[in-house]
């Protein structure tokens, strides 16, 4: 532990005009024991980050500074809201001044290097700290992640899939070969550069599948029930894009194996996240919604049966850039640095 | 055939204050052979129809009728635009003076009359009318449409995961046990009642499952792929609501036999809808979007198969409105009077 | 001073059923200084809260009790979150027993009991405790406020309408016979009864006016304005209904008297408003968007002058559930408890 | 008149890749007298324009051109749905050539050429052909448009104010000085390239006003009003973005002459607009929206005068990608062309 509560934590952001960026923006602005030091763009140099956005105005007095002039060694932590390839050619620095890493893209979340140069189009620059880098999905690591340098912060997909399978495949419940992860998104997990089909007048009203013959998450959320269920894992994975800004909703498909017909399946899920702070098991029968957690750091799932059938459906519902992005990394953060998990992630959602 | 072409076929609607009904009387105001004589509700009678549909306006100078004062026995064909429970009460009596019966509801899908009284909480009025019925699903029963006295139009699922899995079936080419389909309506589709749930604070910038411990198109679907199969169908069945008006998205997972691991599933789709001028098999590789069917009467639907494996994909679209009701309809109407089948029908999609 | 920053004050809320409040179990879940001890409802007695609110879970646990069991009269203050004429016939009982009251409808906005009875359609059931009532616009009347037992929270388009002309008219500065306040809603404040026209299908991708031959914040907006300017106002008042959840947009047309032309008006406003904490004036030549005070209980607005004309544009945005309803409420008691008036209320924006 | 319409106008649209060119191919795709026979696009050369747009699957066979292989000169009639800019510097050529000019872009729609340097940054390239250039709004022009070889089809805000404005300013009944036109428009009217700020994300549940200190449309509508009223004419003109992804909403706020007062509003507006195919004046007291236009070429518009004052309020509806776009220049090609000025513009509005 290297700080105390009662001292901020000293944090840098590269890439915050995006947003992840900005959602860091905001739940670090109102975190109790974090203080935003510097927050890099090259193009936006100078500007007031409060003037790209007037949400923050009163809250956060900061300029964007280039990443030439940025002392972020001088920061505890550095978060990297940057698109892929970017947190792993800087870590490497920062780290040897002592400083941690939490990525919020894609570097430091695939062990395997081929599977990286596959998906991400490039070789991994530094494969001795991915190496010691620990996933960060909080349910999955919370240990290691305390005792983390560097966390590579999960994809957003892989967070719903994963959470709403780790029960089952930790108590071999489900056939492993046949899972169906029909997962659907808001627009904000598309990011924030213009883009033609993300434009209001091309979503808005519409709703389609994407990546369906292959999508990046799709290898992580692999590799990571693999490690779960101690078994191949075989998953038809079809991300949707939905006319909505914030929200993902996976909806998983699992067949119950023959041994395990008679589990009590929704005791299952909520024995297992008992201790969880972020994880809500809904009541049975419960169908969850998007907006229950918009803006909040919760996945809320439920878990459903039909007909009493060897058929599993689990409703995972998450905010994306909460507990699917910034959020996380706050949560990861905290524990990297002693803190009450929670801390700074008590908003909730806003409804309607 | 009663009507030919040269003189307009005259159109009772009973029940078109809602948004099948409005649909209907959009479509009809537009066809080259159709005129629309009586427009019947208790509530709205006297007040004209375009007062409550501006954009009626100009195309449609006709008042609503009390039932009981509408002469719907003088019409050639009665469209039922009402809840469930009411056309099966009145079909018996227009059929008797020669009037054709065209029901949007559910009373004419089942032919099972314990599944009708389990799902529509009703007894059955007339299971000898309903014997004679027809399915009004084109693509499935044509010919028998054409010589129908009543039709059942379809439900707005059942439309997309029929038409989705029909040439499957017909080969014997998918696991019959093992079928899902995760499907996604826009809101239109919920009606026009007032009820919370659907409020636009509600619904909007959310989304959520329902119905998925059992919901009304089960039954309808598993009936018509069981007859369509020759053999039990198991299906799980899982409706979303999207924030969106109109539009529907059927993701459709189904098992490859071993014996069909061969099989060219896009030409098996090119092949079986070759001739159907409302099914649009896109090409290989697209993924459709329902905003390219929205106000059209089209089901546009794509076949994946990621990684060559065992399981398919298919995504399937239409507007929940016409395809998946009133444009159905019309094209019944059409078959059941000979006319050409497309007439009336031939309204591009509005994008964006 | 009737309660110390140390103690909580204990909160009562009548009818949390709608949307005002649900905000308003939102704000006081996570305020510092407050506790909700009882949330009636007679339709929902006896149900968990957070069962109707899923986003609550975790954080109140408390479930709703009928108005006749609830004991009102051991909270510290009240909030009506009820429709028009509930809180005027509860006032006076909570009063004599020492309990404070923050109405959220109208009983204690107007002064006028002609225009009450006109635009409510009922006689004020008591005059007595409306002439002490404070009418809650912080900006306002914040010394009153202090001292206030009773507030009548305004309604939000005056919010907007209010704080968007308040500098102007205390300074005389235009023409006050020809204001045009164009003012544009988010679907939330119509509220949350099942009602037709506000079903998704009917509103989204749709825009109107309404209320345009009389709306009931007319008679409110005007007696406010008239105390201020101490002269007649002569308003034309447009509202107006966007497809968005929360949000109001008011633009708002004053005529710059000829004695003002030379009034360098982007410093009048920020000379007013320089210690408000909640109304944020964007610097010269901004223009806001309703996006940046979602969840928050800031106005934030901006002064334009077009070619240096005699036309001010004053443009006005607020959370209408926040600022324009439930945020202000809670900055009233803030001020009626002597708590710091920010308690509570210091939650950023959502972006995007 | 150069085509009879018995033959089919051929024509070439230059642009098509934006919201005004795909709604100009819907509807020259369904016009029973017009037949596309080339679409220029420098990218997209040689794609089927349906790969693009499968909205026109099955509807229209044809592929991009490039511009330099595309032979518009054997078109009767070439519309521009292209930047400022492109028309101009190729009208003359094609006029030299038969081929007559409809510009959905600004090029030919002011006649002063200081304003045009102005607000297009640019010098006009073809004055001349300006010269003869009839402003293409039909209520305004229609028998200069019946003889026309170039029209320069009018800005979509234009549209509506001047419709909304023309009864009252052609009988001298409203002060001319202090008009105020509060529009709103859907997110298609800016367009389909690549821009953050028209993102999803950027637009949806927000609202905002832009354009404030200058808009373009501005001086079109000011030069126009100006010709009809015979007048100078002081207007402030505020755009706003709603969001939603067709429609346009103006409030325009007028003040009457005291020679006026005793004027029958409704009838003038009724009287003006009796034999304007796509004018519809609501029934006194109506209250138009958008939706009720969605996808049709109608102007609905409502008058409104809140306790008989002095201060008249027309709310003008409009589709802003048809009769503010490509409707309107499909109904110029029509009266260019000889045909019914209707043909092919007769759907009916999309609702839901």
């Amino acid at each position: 532990m290297t700080t105390t509560p009662s001292a901020s934590i000293k944090v840098g952001i590269v890439g915050a005009t995006g947003y992840t960026g900005v959602e860091l923006l905001r739940l670090l602005a109102q975190h109790p024991h974090a203080e935003v030091k510097a927050v890099t763009s090259r193009q936006e140099s100078g500007r007031c980050v409060s003037d790209m956005f007037p949400s923050l105005r009163g809250h956060l007095k900061i300029a964007f500074t280039s990443p030439d002039d940025a002392r972020l060694d001088e920061c505890d932590v550095v978060f990297f809201a940057t698109p892929h390839g970017v947190a792993m050619n800087e870590a490497r620095q920062l780290l040897d001044k002592g400083v941690k890493v939490i990525d919020l893209a894609a570097d430091f979340r695939l062990q395997n290097l081929d599977a990286f140069r596959h998906w991400y189009k490039q070789d991994h620059a530094c494969p001795d700290v991915l190496h010691e880098a620990v996933y960060g999905l909080v349910e999955l690591n919370r240990e290691q992640i305390r005792h983390a340098r560097v966390v590579g912060n999960p994809g957003c997909y892989p967070v719903t899939v994963i959470t709403g399978l780790l029960p089952l495949l930790e108590k071999n419940l489900i056939d492993t070969q046949h899972i169906i992860a029909d997962c659907k998104s808001g627009v904000s997990g598309a990011g924030r550069n213009a883009t033609q089909s993300l434009l209001f007048a091309e979503v808005s009203d519409s709703f389609k599948a994407y990546g369906v013959s292959g999508h990046r998450h799709h290898p992580e959320i692999t590799e990571k029930l693999t490690a779960i269920a101690g078994a191949d894992i075989g998953l038809t994975f079809v991300p949707h894009l939905v006319p909505m800004v914030r929200g993902m909703f996976s909806t998983i498909y699992a067949r119950i194996r023959p041994e395990a017909m008679d589990q009590d399946f929704q005791a299952v899920f909520e024995e297992r996240y008992k201790d969880e702070p972020f994880i809500d098991v809904l009541p049975a029968g419960s169908l969850p919604e998007t907006r229950f957690v918009r803006g909040s750091n919760y996945v809320r799932l439920a878990v459903q049966r039909p007909g009493n059938g060897d058929q599993l459906i689990i409703l995972v519902t998450q905010d994306n850039l909460v507990k699917g992005a910034a959020g996380q990394a706050v949560q990861n953060m905290n524990l990297m640095f002693g803190l009450d998990e929670t801390a700074g992630l008590t908003q909730l959602a806003l409804i309607p």
